[in-house]
């Protein structure tokens, strides 16, 4: 198996400008593990109630997405309904039901635990600390983070980010975690935690991949985000962007240098602009892979610049 | 003459989390003239009172800065008072007197009529219509305003812009003025107004340019903000992107072709990230062209990727 993925499965009322939705298939989970199922083989670990629809299971069955670590257990599935405004930026959260998120502890199958390429979607950082120990060590584990678990969990987080290789976060996270309103200090102070890279997300400006060079300097690349002309759902921007992000560098296989990581951050831009042009996972059903690299043509033309 | 602008000549006095200074050189036509004048000849049209001191006039001749066009009257220099929060980003202003600036009508000196590129800084709609009115026409006119002017002054500001070949402006101007929350829809509206380009500026997060590709669709190039260490003072940002834009078009020659002004835009975001390193214009004097095209070099690292 290619590339494992632990976080939430979740059902999820969404409304944005353009409509609402009730209880479509939602996780960040989910969201990674469609949108990587694009790139290569993906496992989840999660953990769905009885209520979880079968059909979800059987379309990610038809993705050749391994599903043995998805705990089915007895109760309701993760439930969380949230309301987009006009700019489709700041959510505001209108429910969140854990259910059986609630007492989940990740278990990592032992078909599964030689995966080369591991994303620790958004939980609690002791749950990626129990991930993590029982996997051998991954080629790439990257890890996504919030507020929450930075304000409530700082010594197991920190502890996670010891143990990683890249970690997602966004410039209000990583000011928060480190204290430092300066980007590049802040980069440089996770990046000492022994991290060999730090991508920052920015929504719609796009994101920063920061690492350090063969001098130990500093060295930032930026990627914009793919100009979409009508957002309809902004949910899973950021677990699909990790998906394209991981997704690149599972297929293009091989130890993820510096250059692989950026043309990896360009493929996690363009898998969030298709995500968040339709609700849930809807738009990721038809992706293509041509379709991906029609926009990474594009792409190059919207950043390059002559000498 | 190569480069004309004009704009506001005035003593700022600013607070930055990094010091204080008070009465120094500032004012957007000032910070243009200064920055561009590392690209070509400039000249500026503009006003000051009795109270501006002589050695600013001193320091602007010594860059080659044709000053005929600055009227010297009687009464105080436009004077305008500000301080930047932690993260630099929005300004409070403490105070304004325009003073001289209240009663300013451009005059622009015959000897300058026909200047090749025209920078009409963030001033009264009126005000650039007149000086549109004195010029032949130029290369290329660009334009600059803000929120105050698109409310008070819109139809001037529409006949202004419908004169122009290339508006620069922020994303919540654009949005203003247009009634678009949707960026791609208000660019449109803007070029549909008879601009060849759009020029979105983004803050920390670079700038956009807009315009409409041969078959009529609408094209983006992003650069990023280079990224800056340690900002001193954000003052003048706005007006020495617009001075490195026109300036590296005015250096090159020629018809401003798009992929010339994707090269102009990069200088733009260099110019800007050396401005904010010190208070007023201060990092500009001793700036050359070797320091702008390491960090040019540097951006392309910073954007580029493989196909």
């Amino acid at each position: 198996m290619s590339i494992l993925v632990v976080g939430s499965v979740a059902l999820d009322s969404v409304e944005t400008p353009t409509g609402c939705r009730e209880r479509i298939l939602g996780g960040a989970c989910t969201y990674f593990a469609v949108a990587a199922s694009l790139y290569d083989r993906v496992a989840m670990v999660g953990v769905v109630g009885d209520d979880f629809p079968t059909h979800h299971i059987e379309f990610l069955c038809s993705r050749d997405v391994d599903t043995s670590g998805l705990q089915c257990v007895s109760g309701k599935t993760f439930f969380w309904a949230g309301r987009y405004g006009a700019d489709m930026g700041d959510v505001q959260t209108l429910d969140t039901q854990l259910n059986v998120f609630a007492d989940f502890h990740p278990v990592v199958p032992p078909s599964l635990a030689a995966s080369d390429y591991l994303f620790l979607a958004n939980i609690d950082p002791e749950l990626q600390l129990e991930v993590m120990a029982q996997v051998q060590r991954p080629k790439l584990v990257t890890l996504d983070s919030m507020n929450y678990w930075i304000t409530s969990k700082r010594a197991a987080l920190t502890r996670a980010l010891q143990a990683v290789d890249v970690a997602l976060l966004n410039e209000s996270e990583v000011s928060l975690f480190t204290g430092e309103c300066n980007l590049a200090d802040g980069a440089r102070q996770l990046l000492d935690l022994g991290l060999r890279a730090l991508v920052v997300k920015r929504g719609r400006h796009g994101a920063t991949l920061l690492a350090r060079g063969p001098s130990g300097a500093l060295t930032h690349f930026f990627v914009p985000a793919y100009p979409v002309e009508q957002v309809v759902d902004p949910t899973g921007a950021g677990d699909t962007f990790a998906a394209g992000f991981l997704g690149y560098l599972a297929r293009a296989g091989g130890r993820p240098s510096l250059s692989r990581m950026r043309r990896a951050l360009v493929h996690g831009s363009i898998i969030a602009s298709f995500t968040i042009q339709d609700f849930s996972i809807d738009r990721l059903r038809s992706l293509t892979m041509e379709q991906i690299e029609a926009r990474y043509a594009e792409m190059r033309k919207m950043t390059h610049f002559e000498p």
